[in-house]
């Protein structure tokens, strides 16, 4: 895990605009992750574009952007955007990053963020093609858009759409991850005077280190019938599976019982009085299989959740005394609780 | 030209976070440019990527936000991404967007934005592949933040760092287009306050009209020995010359006289004591050649405004009565009017 950042003030800031020559040269055109020999134009002073060499004429691309005050902003947005293109059955392997920072930004502020797309493009392998970085008006809080280039893996292309009638749902970790660390980390205080012990707040600060998807979902695409693959994001687990059953047309029924909860989360979720299964969980990876073969499932660490069924608007959650059915877009648990 | 975004408070407002189904369908995933038929998974929903075939195995990728409460904020994205893929010698090809929304954002809003980019994109040929769109915390305005990926029209990679001593510096157009259209739109009342006739704002208000450089810069790459291109954004037509300057390691001897700057944007710039030569200027293409044949320059509607030199920090700005050494980056002259 990179270092944090903290909003410095110490560090000389910013001016408004294009960020000078002399900070985009140390803080930023270093620190381009993996130096690929298939980049052609890396990013450089007075480029505005990058180029890239394909082995494949088959690509993948992907853009999120990371909003809020959060530390490791440079980190997630190459990871989360890395899932993106590997959740398409692709390997992600150029990234562009567009960094946007409010006016009191300092130079460290920066520095930070760079670093920590550079860090976690190396572990995946992945290099930094191009990019903008501006200090600029309207955004009062450091913002990095992300957008990640990828090559298919095999040639097929795995889409959310692509779950049928029959399929087992899988998914891997534990549901609310990327939520547990955003609350732990954003509202720590308020989880101490709620009694929570130190030691679950610091497990769950910490995450964010199970955000990547990658190596699973590739192991998928290479080793598995996989008809579909799935990030959940906003919505957490229950919102992923709503958006593969609008996308696939089909629907499905999942066991709660089945659906894994780390101790850490429930901890967390039951001090905000959260259903975790709502809350983000980029870092869990959704899946649909034809055939769920326990050596699949043991590789990559995933359990079976429930089936697709035909009906495209039975949306089932089956807990032990009732039944729950899905009919609306799931609105994400952290948002009630940030607002 | 598209129509202009008014930030209306008549529809529906929006909602934090993700925007919901109906609304993405009906506004977002229409709006996608041209039907490639290179485009294997265009915008859908539920799916976070996209997929696109390539004919070539060199891409070339860009990446720019339009800040600010441009009205032409969707239909600049384009663009401007378009500009920084096709001076390095690229068709531009497959856009994806990031639209962020503040909070107190509209249907309308989102609709204004996404139709820009349809339009923008569908005169250029180009195909939006794949997007996030979001209310997001932290942003006072909206925000679209392009990336767009091309492929090169000939095999050769343009960079702004190619220009050789002895070259031709070319420009097209004329000096500080975009600034033109910045200040009639974002300042226009102040401008019929000081007294500019109402026929030059409207004419400036326009000159977006002008932003485009994906025609000329194709052209050259395929018919002159183009020896770099540059787009030149903050700081304007000097501010472009000193970065090319920087990024191949040549100087300069430009005549000021040789930059042509229409009459409308001398009119606008006089008003507020602004120099056009600073002016961000998005439109005009800045390219250097071995050879200035007339019928190059004529078919592109390109001047001659000086030569490349060996020395690397001789960048001379040559008047007739003085010569001046541009010896650091240029400040936009926007940032200090609008501050």
């Amino acid at each position: 895990m990179p270092s944090a950042m903290k909003m410095s003030k110490s560090s000389a800031s910013l001016r408004l605009g294009k960020v000078p020559e002399d900070a985009l040269r140390r803080y930023v055109l270093k620190f381009v992750g993996k130096r690929r020999r298939d980049v052609l134009l890396p990013p450089r002073y007075g480029e505005d574009a990058g180029v890239v060499e394909t082995s494949s004429n088959r690509i993948v691309v992907a853009v999120d952007p990371i909003t809020g005050a959060r530390e490791l902003i440079g980190w997630l947005s190459v990871h989360i955007n890395a899932n993106d293109v590997a959740v398409c059955g692709a390997e992600p392997r150029w990234f562009s990053s567009c960094i946007l920072l409010p006016k009191n930004a300092s130079i460290n502020d920066l520095k930070v963020i760079t670093k920590q797309i550079h860090n976690a493009a190396k572990t995946l392998g992945i290099a930094v093609v191009t990019g903008h970085t501006e200090v600029a008006p309207y955004t009062t809080s450091p913002i990095v858009i992300g957008q990640m280039i990828g090559v298919l893996a095999m040639r097929k292309i795995i889409t959310t759409s692509g779950a049928r009638p029959g399929d087992y749902i899988l998914m891997t970790k534990t549901a609310g991850i990327e939520g547990t660390a955003i609350l732990a980390n954003d509202l720590e205080e308020r989880l101490r005077k709620m009694g929570v012990p130190n030691s679950v707040i610091k497990d769950a600060k910490n995450y964010y280190r199970f955000i990547s998807v990658v190596k699973e979902a590739l192991w998928l695409t290479k080793h598995a019938a996989v008809s579909s693959m799935h990030d959940p994001t906003e919505g957490g687990i229950i919102g992923g599976l709503y958006e593969l059953s609008r996308a696939s047309g089909c629907g499905f029924k999942v066991w709660r019982e089945s659906i894994p909860v780390s101790k850490t989360t429930a901890v967390i979720c039951r001090a905000f009085n959260v259903d975790p299964l709502k809350l983000i969980s980029s870092g869990v990876l959704l899946a649909t299989v034809k055939k769920a073969e326990r050596n699949i499932l043991s590789k990559i660490g995933a359990k079976i959740i429930g089936k697709v069924t035909e009906k495209r608007n039975e949306r089932l959650l089956i807990d032990k005394t009732r039944t729950v059915s899905i009919d609306e877009p799931v609105t994400d648990e952290l948002w009630r609780i940030l607002q």
